[in-house]
């Protein structure tokens, strides 16, 4: 199986999202990275990328000379990573999918929900893949928890709990650290703060493991440190198309929780719980029956979790093996063999929208609001 | 130190609440059982009394046949506790405190506010104790918690989030056992299911953990359960009179979960958590450091934690010895030396306001209401 | 049922052991204190007795004036604790079983294993019972436990292991601390620092849970603290006598390790392990099959776990009440209802045995010895 | 900088261990996969290697072909990873480093003690790295757990517990399982079962960890499936050249532990528990304070420690990472940058002491032996 040639837009050096995708990208064999605009720096966007291994004459200096350098190549890349600011990922990933290639963008995937649906129809009409990095749902036990409430093992779900909540945000006196102040500021983040940056990974996962989508929600914001104009803490409530109901609650000041992104699934028959600190293990209780720890790796998991994890039983797997389960995913679907939990354009819109709504409901006292983006009305 | 003479109504063979504050009475010894009307079966009751060590003409028929009896000795108890069916809490407690004797009341103290207003009015009037049986808050790590709030440890108070969620309703197949049934019955519960139910001890805990006291919310209530009219499940937002931002999550059909009771509290410069499934540590992030793990029994713990605990660290200590703690706070209060912490009137009616407030939001959609009685407006 | 009468020798104010003692006596309202010799200096020891309730003429001066009160009276106490200095057990436990007392001795039951086995012969010759406080074979999930291997749900035991491991005698600077120097000074603690204070506690449960008995055993003793002349440090195999292996770690230099009292059981057809710090959870792995939490208070346990709780699932039950449950054994077992489970003399005599079996392997190399006493040989 | 040329040996389609050092060589895009003779099947091994983008003339038929072929190449491959049955890891060791190769080996380096000896003098004499996949030490917690012993955090080392127990061979009716049997059968696996296949990962974590070698063992070898002729279950007690105690116990037949990889190690002023399931976070406790949980990726961990991770804090990473992590450090040692913390030939060898030590203990009753190489003594 020949390797697929990939390029990336963004995630220069010192960047924390670049060697994500990189190892991503690379551990599974799939991809060589074989172009980048790595930098909105030309110059040391170029050396990064050739020391990285790729050509001379693929290394560029921003992601429009590389749109017109690949076109004219009969070696294209097979696959381009956008991870820049994200102001820009509109009009990249709209760039690429209208020249044809497939694309995976980081989240979130647009600003507004009306590029959003833009996305979708481009990718629509181009038939090309337009993938979104909600990685955390390609953990092989968050697979498995979906293909549970799929094939019905706990019911009709009843009720969903996510949160993503830490506490790296919570140190007042950290406040000009331009890593942490641009996340609170409208000029620079846009609407919203920590919903934006960390609750739609919760939603989506809501969404994800359920296999059904957001309908309506409430929304009560927080900025508990004064000098932020953006929430730094939101609760959203919702209600999914099923009739299921969904509790998220989202914070970067909640001190001591270092990663707490996590999800409970009820229904009538049963209850799932897992946790992204202890990924490789998904809590299962049968209605009037005992806890059951399902673990990575043992037998009898469903196909997909199976699927896309590499080692042994209690050998855990971590964040960066999940990244590279999107790699996975998409090789596959550019080798044309189409999977079905691979995060899409559609995702990303959905997830704008409900950005959109939550503010809204929030500046409304609560008010319960439609979450969907118009075109999934 | 002389015992003190002790009184029971309810709590007859075979209730659950019974054994718990009999232990909790006779544990440490400050306490004896010397009357008793246990059941609302005059005879199986007074043998029931007799069974336990209560003398003959002190084994009471009903409350009130124990209110005229104890009244007309000189050796009339010190204490009674009213642990008979919620309806009938106000009344009980009401005559007891009127007649001269200190009062421990199970939870829901009353049905409506203005009961609750006016046991608060007749416990200050007859400057009798009425306590009301939050054990919870006296877990000696509560008070850790609570005292490490006081004075400071953690900054001002942001955020405090606390959930009190189980599943051991959520056998849908199980809804015609009457153990379960009466709660989400209105004719039997009043105006709320699980909130009021369960709730209410999350909402005391953060009010008692951040001293302080719950302003606003708003509420989410569903019944997951087509055949229940009260809910099974809620969240509800509020603030607090410091401006602490609240979430409470509280739900009876989260399978899986045993005894889900849990808070945590983020301030300018540190976190705690703690959860009832493991009481006797308490967990502490200050911030920029290292998560560290506060052992009941440990040395250099503040004096409320360390006074309400028995055994040397790491030995667990238990639910049944935190209603000991309230007894034995009780024992203090009797003999005189005033305790701070003891859940009290107050407390009960500010849990009755709550949680009409919570109903009135939740049938507003969402709506922000004052949660205080009128009388702590 | 009318309460029994109880005297405790030993246990005075500032005592650790004492308040369990008194709390596991009174909790469930079996026992009521009715004499006492509490404290080696006798006029303390009686006024001490008197402010718990004693009667002045059974507040006793020494344990002799206590047997020679008690015995002479008609309503004499129908228990006797032993909870003095371990070189006392002997004597104490022998004279009041001679004169007729039923005894609870605290651990270890005696010094020398010749002492052991006349407490044995003594017992059995006066028909009265004597129990050692090996307390933690008392908590319901220990019972569980037990009850699962005796009914073959784990088939054929393998092997068990087992440890008592802490760190509070591990800070060399404390040396001079009396409370824990003793512990290593042969003119105290005689043969064996660790293993006789902790290990036997392990051994104990060993035992108790595989419901076999000890035969032979290697040791490897160490002292980390140079002053020290015992152990502080020990590793313990052995076997069983129907051919369970056998690992035992005790160690009081393991700075970090709170109470690591824990065991593991693994037979043909399962695991299970338990440990004393999350007392009310028993993890249960059936071979090929998942992990499952067994917890205190679900459903369809086995009586002997049952019988022994108190409070719903998930309502911790903690140190203080397993000590409890060894008294509500005596107290069926005074009253007529042998139970099964009540550590007695002949484990005792067996722990002396092993303690001095250990010692004498573990100067010779570890070389393998029989641990048994001579009269179970 | 460019990529190394990486060749393999074994590890091909289906096997269990190929796919990890798959990964861990492309992982973080040092190495690409230049040479290869993956099966005993010469077909076979060469169609899956040009599948993995290996060149025709590259993909070889067995061992001595590759080493034939590469010593003619100009652009020879940097490295050699041997991942062939147990018996032959001598022999093909031998010949790459002999021929000038780096070798990385998989464990048991060799089968005898002399083999071991011989390949340290091999790789000495050559100046080739001969480096062996002890690769849990090279997790980051494992290395600030190091880095710490040796900065003196907790100061002189008194006591090192480790365990590697599983359940996995624990079904007696899945004797005749081959991936199972051959493990127990003296004629495939040598003297040794379970203590050769995960012992001595333990053993080699006690010696990293402290920063010590194990002088003299005892050892207790239980077989306890009757089938079986090696060991499933073993206990090692042992000593270290700067006086530490050390305890390990390794199991195959404990069912419900599913990858229980531990240690512990305790010194004069703290404690410090690291396990394989949960390997982002390091507990320690200082003498005489609270319990803190050292998470990857917090700030101010030892270089060593933040050098090998990848991630934010509380991204989890896993087991095919800590490979990846032996990887990166040979690919630092093969262009220059030496590193401290890499397993070698001296290890390798010391491995095979210990198993024929403890083998030989366990046969004289659990004698003390001398547990090093000839050529450390």
């Amino acid at each position: 199986m020949a390797q697929l040639n990939w390029g990336m837009i963004g995630g220069g050096e010192g960047s924390q999202i670049g060697p994500a995708h990189r190892l991503g990208a690379l551990a599974d064999g799939h991809f060589k990275l074989a172009a980048g605009a790595l930098d909105h720096r030309a110059d040391v966007g170029r050396a990064y990328a050739q020391r990285l291994g790729v050509a001379a004459d693929r290394a560029y200096g921003d992601w429009r000379e590389m749109l017109a350098g690949e076109k004219a190549r009969a070696d294209r890349v097979d696959l381009v990573t956008v991870a820049t600011p994200n102001a820009t990922h509109f009009e990249i990933t709209k760039a690429f999918l209208e020249a044809g290639f497939h694309v995976l963008c980081e989240k979130p995937m647009t600003v507004t929900v009306e590029e959003g649906e833009e996305i979708v129809r481009i990718a629509a009409k181009t038939g090309k893949i337009c993938a979104v990095n909600y990685c955390y749902s390609a953990y092989p036990m968050v697979r498995q928890a979906r293909a549970m409430v799929r094939a019905g093992d706990i019911g009709r779900v009843r009720l969903v709990v996510t949160n993503f909540s830490h506490g790296h945000h919570g140190d007042a006196t950290d406040a000009d650290n331009p890593r942490v102040r641009w996340r609170y500021d409208p000029a620079m983040a846009g609407v919203s703060g920590q919903f934006a940056d960390c609750g739609i990974h919760a939603l989506h996962m809501a969404s994800f493991v359920c296999d059904d989508q957001v309908e309506k929600l409430s929304a009560d914001f927080a900025s508990t440190i004064a000098s932020r104009v953006l929430e730094d803490d939101a609760m959203v409530n919702f209600r999914m198309s099923k009739g299921t109901v969904g509790r998220l609650w989202t914070s970067s000041v909640a001190i001591g929780r270092q990663h707490g992104f996590d999800f409970q699934v009820f229904g009538e028959t049963g209850g799932l719980r897992w946790a992204s600190e202890q990924p490789n293990q998904l809590i299962y209780t049968p209605v009037g029956g005992r806890t059951q720890i399902i673990e990575k790796g043992e037998g009898g998991l469903y196909e997909e979790a199976k699927r896309l994890s590499r080692v042994a039983i209690a050998h855990p797997e971590g964040f960066p093996l999940a990244v590279a389960n999107i790699y996975c995913e998409l090789a596959d679907a550019i080798r044309g063999t189409a999977r079905d939990g691979l995060p899409t354009a559609a995702d990303g819109a959905r997830s704008m929208a409900a950005v959109h709504s939550a503010v809204a409901s929030a500046k409304a006292g609560g008010a319960w609001v439609d979450a969907r983006p118009p075109m999934f009305r």
